[in-house]
């Protein structure tokens, strides 16, 4: 079967929720909630803690326990977990960017990087405590 | 230095990139492009492809690659690369669930769990080519 020969659905139009891991969950609420003042929607002890961001949802959770198979019959969650590294990236207006990075630096929050695309758009990126990358760029990086 | 003390930046207010991670980008591209009709915005060899949802951007990155340390002084991406099965929520209307689970399994694709959140909201939930566990829901699930 081709893709053309499949049922339609119109595509899904929004990023609902991001995913980062990290297995300490109070570093991660010092470094979201105090450190960038993102809103906390929710945490559930050891295992998540999720962030609104706009429209969206940041999720940072806890690999140790996503991983594990769901134990709630009326919300059978597929487990997950990954290790090393991610990725994630806010949309950040330009005239907000050098207040970041003097808000990140005053933390002790190095900025690793700190350079303009060729379209123009600067990004910055430093790392979480559990050492994701996290870049801040202007939304023209991807307009369309 | 308590946080009150830092010099102030506006939060952040979306979410502009969010990312997974797949050693096999063809199938990325068939999973993402061709079964879930995403835009693509950009592929570079075996390193990532983008894909624009909404306002923001599902980045697809192989870890073996994104590892690496930056070779472009000009932009000095700093290396990331996770491990595992991550996790991603597109935005999708309730209208539209059906239309998807049909879709998805018709290309084969199992829906590994369906069901409402304590706030009636639908979220289905399946694996890509990489076994990331991704899901559609209603946007309602973090309504204000």
């Amino acid at each position: 079967m081709t893709t053309s020969d499949l049922p339609t659905a119109v595509p899904p139009d929004a990023i609902l929720e991001a995913a980062l891991y990290a297995e300490d969950l109070d570093a991660a609420e010092r470094f979201y909630g105090d450190l960038l003042g993102l809103e906390r929607l929710v945490r559930v002890g050891e295992r998540h803690v999720f962030y609104r961001v706009g429209d969206g949802v940041l999720l940072i959770f806890n690999p140790s326990e996503t991983s594990k198979p769901p134990n709630n019959p009326r919300l059978p969650v597929p487990p997950h977990g990954a290790r090393g590294p991610g990725h994630f990236c806010f949309a950040v207006a330009a005239s907000a960017l050098d207040d970041w990075c003097a808000r990140l630096r005053a933390a002790g929050v190095g900025i690793e990087a700190d350079f303009h695309w060729p379209n123009g758009a600067r990004s910055i990126y430093f790392r979480d405590p559990a050492e994701n990358s996290i870049e801040m760029a202007e939304p023209r990086l991807w307009a369309r």
